[in-house]
């Protein structure tokens, strides 16, 4: 497989065309961005973290029966993945309150939700990725009925699998964004990445906070807290200095 | 009927107990606020204009067969209603993009909607009246989910009720707002009410904005605007000075 020119550059990585019309080459960066890159930071070893973190999820997904635009780790900050068109909507599932979710509702950081919800936000910056209801949705011709009732069974069993999982490495799954993509052929997968720049994830234990809040609130160490997601995801440990 | 204690004093109303225990005694004050309360003016005979519309609009409505909790109009600013809780909801329903909807979409200001939309957004002010899912309504317990449909259809019935009304006194129904309250019995039944205070009202020809953008926006005289309206719903003209 060749690398040939960029394609597209987000705040978190950089995607490359190659010499197969239906793959692209992903690069993840060391940048941290919050609050719609109002604040920003490069963070060295942030793009080979999130790069094997998301490599050993989707890997997880693909055995429970979850198709996504993976094909495979190239290196410690490159992969291989389908080429999709992303659907314009982040679909966020809720398991425990946090971040903008209690803010706008006023239930407390950490209380348990009575199920888990999953909300749809309109991928814009310009607009601050603002909530979207299903008429929404439609008004704005960002996905048809099928498709977000579709989206929304699937992050809830995509949910199911990621909640177990984290909880058998002692973590708590408190809340997750995804983003789904359109191949050439009309077929909808998970695209994008699963890491804790897209995570809420606590120690299960001790509730402290191993995912990006860590940089949004200037809480700790990144690079260490994603390490520990690493680690305890049984990732490479000769990576971790 | 015989007014007795204050019960409760909201932004634009205090509300008296009777003798009766099932009816309130509803006075419409001079004061206009936008913004959560960030922008107060008392702005007189605005009470009036808002009490004689809302009595005219409820009038009608419950002659198109739609109940509310209006019983009669004592004088230019009170009014006599059946007393009921509100439910912490606000209904807004939308025919052209304004305001909130095109800042969250971008949809221009102006464009007509595909089809009818409606919100709900909870009624705090603390939380500064966020937009809810279904979800959102169903965890924060607010209503059950046939009460949250129930009143999307209410909504919208009312809204092609109205939406015909207005077009015939050459005004658009742009959106507006609708709470709804509970008896004593449980029945559910719509409340507050409907005045240039809670809905966009553009002239048909102009787009002249004829309602409390008017104030939002300081761009015209809030008191002709709203006699504007009344003045077209047919209300006392020797009302108007």
């Amino acid at each position: 497989m060749e690398k040939q020119g960029l394609l597209y550059e987000g705040k978190a990585k950089r995607i490359y065309a190659t010499d197969e019309a239906e793959v692209v080459w992903v690069e993840y960066k060391d940048s941290a961005t919050a609050y719609n890159g109002e604040k920003k930071a490069t963070i060295s070893g942030k793009g080979r973290l999130n790069n094997e973190i998301t490599s050993l999820l989707f890997d997880y997904l693909k055995s429970a029966g979850v198709e996504s635009h993976f094909i495979e780790k190239l290196s410690s900050t490159e992969q291989l993945v389908k080429r999709v068109t992303i659907i314009p909507l982040e679909v966020v599932v809720r398991n425990i309150a946090a971040g903008s979710f209690s803010k706008r509702t006023g239930v407390d950081e950490g209380e348990l939700l009575k199920q888990p919800i999953v909300e749809f936000y309109y991928k814009n910056d310009d607009l601050g990725d603002p909530l979207l209801t299903l008429d929404h949705v439609l008004e704005l011709e960002l996905a048809t009925e099928e498709t977000v009732n579709d989206l929304k069974e699937r992050a809830l069993y995509i949910n199911t699998l990621l909640r177990e999982y984290f909880l058998e490495r002692e973590v708590k799954l408190v809340d997750f964004k995804l983003e789904f993509g359109m191949t050439a052929e009309g077929t909808i997968m998970l695209a994008d990445e699963i890491s804790p720049d897209t995570c809420r994830l606590w120690d299960s234990n001790t509730n402290e906070k191993l995912d990006k809040d860590v940089f949004r609130r200037d809480i700790g160490n990144l690079t260490e807290a994603y390490e520990q997601i690493l680690a305890r995801l049984g990732g490479s440990e000769s990576c971790i200095k």
